[in-house]
């Protein structure tokens, strides 16, 4: 990719401060001199038969046609007949793995020090099937749906990954001594793959386990996979060690090797349009995008001007405790390229 | 009470250190003249029909006559035709509420400083349904059952513990924005319960949320109500945050008033037999085991004595970084009553 060739990529501003930390990327890529031309695709205003939601149909073939996306935060109007904005993504693209790298940030304190972890959560089944029904009044029921296809290739991706990375050790999360059945097929895939890395350790943690070793001593961990719902919950705990979900990327990963790099805090209608929002989380995240793209060297440059922006610790969002706009951190960050 | 009449509890010792742990609580309850005379009774070596499991009949039958008991670790042989031990006693004895406070311990440092919450746990239903089945190859459900009543119950249990014990805030942890019938109804009960009780607190707090605000500011909390899942994954992180499971009491309130103390530790069997256990988390659930029997003097003068040996640091078992033995933190208990 050369400047007369951009990369086209999908952008999702998205609600709440999502504007605003999506124009922060913007103008960081603009000063990184990042080869990438922003489609830009917002959330309507009415639901789209062909998605079932209010995401509109162009901006799923957006993200399908150039591989490659980043979002901010989207908060699903309250109503009937429409499905959630983010659970519509996953399901529409296939976003079958959530990566969130999760390490601690130099220069920004918390009660841990050295995080360095990364939880790779299934994205399209589990807990999240939306299979529910009442059996009897008084009596109603969730499917937890765990399926060899979605194990497989969610664990084929964290080891791939883990080794891509230079990782030691893949840690499945679980709770198959009560879920036999659903977790146990879940930990028979991971062993499986398990079998194709020698040179990674592989281990199998329960997940009540999990939770407290992660809290006594996160560093115990490395890459850790598991299905959905554990996936939803560990990552938070983990972005909570290092400081909250300000501060921790993520990217999605899809069928066809499509990525959705995303921000995964809410929309703080709260804070909106006020210059206030910290873009941390969704700049982290635009560099896992360009990580995916190969465009590694725009990448380290974006990353440390970050880190040096947070550890130098002058220009601070609320959230951090500084007193810093959104447009005084990034041009911070813009400065430290 | 008096010690001519006294009153009769079962004791499950236990597996591994349990018998150990279990001979550190007779000991104190000598010392502290607590009257209480113990049934004691051990997990069998074959399956019992009459509750498909190396439970015997009898030991149930002892504490539902008694109404109250003392639980150490069980681990439940492996094999097939049994059920497990903990699920059947929860099952078998209608143990609808795991109750756990979670509180620092002066003087036994962590990252964390005035932890003080309790959670309380559903303890017959949700995910442990035990209903599972393989739909098609490769494809595998378990159902989360969640009915009215046992919400409704461990709901109630909530709000008249958190009365009877002076707490202002009970908070429902959930995730019904993803499952929405069965979270939605365990919400819908809790919400049913908390007009009753106008000058507690209520607020509803998503999982993935909970857990990371316990990890970066847990005083925000006070009694956590949930389902059965949720509360085991939340209440053993809280019990990370304090310095583990050794140091945790739980009480398992079941049907027609039962209480059923527990440590919720594991049985330790590397350590089994050597006079290194940690008796404090099966101590502290003594006390709480006295306390429902409404010995508040001797539950006082027990915790304070715990409390005392721990925060002196000159009686350490090597799970706290200390050299001491269990029968010498024991013996310093003892002398602190
Ligand atoms: C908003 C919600 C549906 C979502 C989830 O539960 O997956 C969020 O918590 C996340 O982790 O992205
Ligand atoms: C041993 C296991 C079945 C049990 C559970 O999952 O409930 C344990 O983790 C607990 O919390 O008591």
């Amino acid at each position: 990719a050369s400047s007369e060739h951009p990369i086209r990529a999908t952008l999702f501003p998205g609600d709440g401060i999502g504007p605003e930390i999506a124009e922060s990327v913007k103008q960081v890529f603009n000063a990184a001199e990042v080869p990438i031309e922003w489609e830009e695709h917002y959330v309507g205003d009415k639901v789209d038969p062909r998605t079932e939601s209010f995401l509109t149909w162009e901006s799923l073939e957006s993200v399908r046609r150039n591989g490659v996306g980043l979002k901010g935060p989207m908060a699903t109007p309250i109503g009937k007949g429409h499905r959630s904005l983010n659970l519509t993504l996953r399901k529409e693209l296939g976003l079958y793995a959530n990566v969130r790298p999760c390490y601690s940030l130099p220069g920004y304190k918390t009660r841990y020090d050295d995080v360095d972890l990364v939880t790779i959560r299934e994205n399209t089944e589990g807990e999240y099937s939306g299979l529910e029904h009442q059996v009897v009044r008084g009596v109603v029921e969730s499917l937890k749906i765990i399926t060899r296809q979605a194990s497989l290739r969610v664990a084929e991706y964290a080891f791939h990954y883990a080794k891509a990375n230079g990782r030691k050790r893949v840690s499945a999360i679980h709770k198959a001594n009560i879920m036999r059945k659903t977790d146990g097929l879940f930990l028979k895939c991971c062993r499986e793959v398990a079998e194709k890395y020698p040179d990674i350790t592989y281990e199998e943690v329960i997940i009540d386990n999990c939770c407290m070793m992660l809290v006594k001593n996160p560093t115990l961990f490395d890459v850790l996979v598991m299905p959905n719902l554990y996936g939803d919950i560990i990552s938070d705990l983990c972005a909570g060690l290092i400081g909250g979900l300000g501060l921790t990327p993520s990217c999605n990963i899809g069928e066809g090797g499509i990525a959705l790099a995303e921000a995964v805090h809410g929309s703080a209608p709260d804070i909106a349009g006020k210059n206030l929002a910290n873009p941390t989380a969704l700049l982290l995240s635009s560099v896992m995008m360009l990580r995916h793209l190969q465009l590694n060297d725009k990448a380290d440059q974006i990353h440390n001007a970050i880190l040096s922006t947070i550890a130098e610790g002058k220009y601070r969002t609320g959230d951090l405790g500084g007193k810093s706009s959104t447009s005084e951190f990034t041009k911070a960050v813009c400065d430290h390229l």
